[in-house]
């Protein structure tokens, strides 16, 4: 075999949009860290990877203006919502269905990026509402994409604190190079099926526990933890005795800790605060520390936007569709990327069954012969 | 880079379920080739993906009536179908819907490889069936998989000679190791996410024109030959001169014909004859003997399938849903396969943009620093 399982370490394609280099993210060229404290808002973020370039000031106001207008579904997408995001099923299976929707309502054959991401983050707070049993929220075209987005799952409007908490939460999970999910979009793209396919397959490839699942996993490992009245210590020596995974540790790529983790700690901690959460973020600090003295894992990006998330009023098993509607812009610079390439990406396996085997032989059908 | 684009050439994991080694497509060891002449049924060869090994006469009557007892749907996937699929879009978005949909109905967490497998057999001859405005045909339980499947889509049973024909169609669609729409099924498997995940993105990346699209391209192809009422040699010279690409030509893998072609050719040519189509058979010969001479380009699999399906008595657009049909026991060996391996597949990306780029300095934003 030409190489290890699952392609771990293996570039198998140049990209403009992100890196991981020296274990550093960078979007286009631009330090994720630096945009996240100078707050850069999500829309910003969106154009710079679309375009490898910022926008000036004009561009990014039409931007934000033409995301914003397009944050509306078709009634009949409405409707199909409505009935589909009440079955008992996990609300990823359901984002999967209703990704797919999006692109079978009359014609969305010429839907572009702009359009198709304001359609996602519209769809999945609506799946949100409905399992809150409430009323879906109308767009307010004064806020920014990432406050609407929130506004419209939560029913608050941010104030300018929150605003730049959760820009900030969008802006981290924008992109990450050829994550798992990215990767099955950037497959599915290079056969030219069209942005839907593409956007459904990543959402499949998200939902696994091993990739965008992990945050709701985090979650439950909390509530055991203070459900059962647990010394987190003590729990997590016995799930490591029985072999368990712990959740939220660890990262294929940041071995000296994920970027994206240590600023989402400091959001956690604040939100923690101001929630009553604080036990939680308490919880997770030992936690942590524990598990980078014990193994040598640093938290990933999974690990506290558990908590964030929580704190923000979200039921755990919707977190991964957040991390979903964050991707989503992301997915689409690579989809973009991907089809101007025109090169399927089709590999090689190495058959290690027996060979020379004689059906006719073998066969128990043997009338047929 | 590592690597060519689109991996091409590279081997990227093991199997032990088929291979394309020196241009011989074989099932776990067995040559396809013979086992299509010696009219293996598809269940049998569904059963030998799955297994890695033949079943017995009592295991393939078994797996026969267990497939076919499974061929039904809930009322509920029922009443949702008769909604979505009446819709504008194209048939394979339909499918991509339908298949998400397939797992979210209730109970579907322990569903296993042969009802899912049965479930999309008969979902995909629903979609048919509502497109032609007939209705739903309930299996019957002294055929096979495939008769069951044709007779579903098409409201006629197949005598003995179109059942060995298109179970041998059947077969021949089966597998093809890492093709685009296994290999994105296996990524979204690696990520442990579910079966229906793993399927629904299976079928985004199908949907491609460069993937199982290319069978309703081919059959466009012949039709504008026919409605033009053009020569076919002159019309092909057209097109190439215009730098389009001619549908049905030529493989990654097989550089000196594809072997389903071969098989698949003489079954076109025998429906063609029964059905009034030889016509069309006559200018795929034409045109294929003319690629052969100019380009060395061989026919392949999509190539005669379009003239047997449509000989069938299907639609074009409705061609790669039965390609589906036929891959999804493929995809599910794969998605088996995959998930003992426990591995996430996840590849490096090279960032080939600017770097150390500032965002304080390049940002419009100025005033929120």
């Amino acid at each position: 075999m030409d190489h290890p399982k699952g392609l771990a370490g293996i570039v198998v394609d140049e990209t403009h949009i992100s890196s991981t280099k020296n274990e550093r993210l960078t979007y286009a060229g631009y330090s994720v860290e630096e945009m996240a404290k100078a707050h850069a808002s999500f829309e910003e973020v969106v154009y710079l990877l679309w375009k490898t370039h910022l926008p000036n000031r004009e561009e990014l106001e039409d931007f934000r203006k033409d995301l914003v207008s397009k944050m509306v579904l078709p009634a009949e997408t409405i409707r199909l919502l409505l009935y589909i995001a009440r079955e008992p099923q996990h609300p990823m299976s359901i984002l999967r269905t209703t990704t797919s929707l999006l692109g079978t309502t009359n014609d969305v054959d010429h839907d572009e990026p702009p359009k198709i991401l304001a359609k996602m983050l519209t769809a999945i707070a609506a799946i949100i509402r409905i399992r809150d049993d409430k009323p879906f929220l109308e767009v307010d075209p004064d806020l920014g994409v990432a406050d609407n987005f929130l506004y419209m799952m939560t029913g608050k409007k941010p104030d300018s604190e929150l605003s730049q908490m959760f820009n900030t939460v969008m802006i981290l999970h924008a992109d990450h190079e050829f994550n798992a999910s990215t990767f099955t979009a950037r497959v599915v793209a290079s056969t030219f099926s069209d942005y839907y396919s593409c956007l459904t397959a990543a959402v499949c490839a998200l939902k696994g526990p091993l990739h965008g699942g992990a945050n709701e996993r985090v979650f439950e490992m909390l509530m055991d933890i203070v459900q059962g009245d647990q010394d987190p210590i003590d729990f997590v020596k016995d799930q490591m005795a029985q072999g368990r995974k712990i959740m939220g540790f660890g990262h294929r790529i940041y071995k000296h800790g994920d970027p994206r983790a240590c600023i989402l700690k400091g959001i956690a901690e604040k939100l923690a605060e101001e929630t009553g959460n604080i036990d939680l973020y308490n919880i997770q600090q030992t936690l942590a520390d524990y598990m980078l003295e014990k193994t040598g894992l640093h938290p990933n990006v999974d690990y506290y936007t558990a908590l964030i998330y929580h704190c923000l009023g979200l039921e755990k098993e919707t977190f991964t569709l957040v991390f979903a509607a964050c991707r989503t812009s992301g997915w689409l610079a690579h989809v973009m990327e991907q089809r101007r390439e025109k090169t399927l990406i089709r590999p090689n396996s190495e058959y290690v069954g027996p060979t020379d085997r004689s059906y006719i032989d073998d066969t128990c059908i043997k009338e047929v012969l």
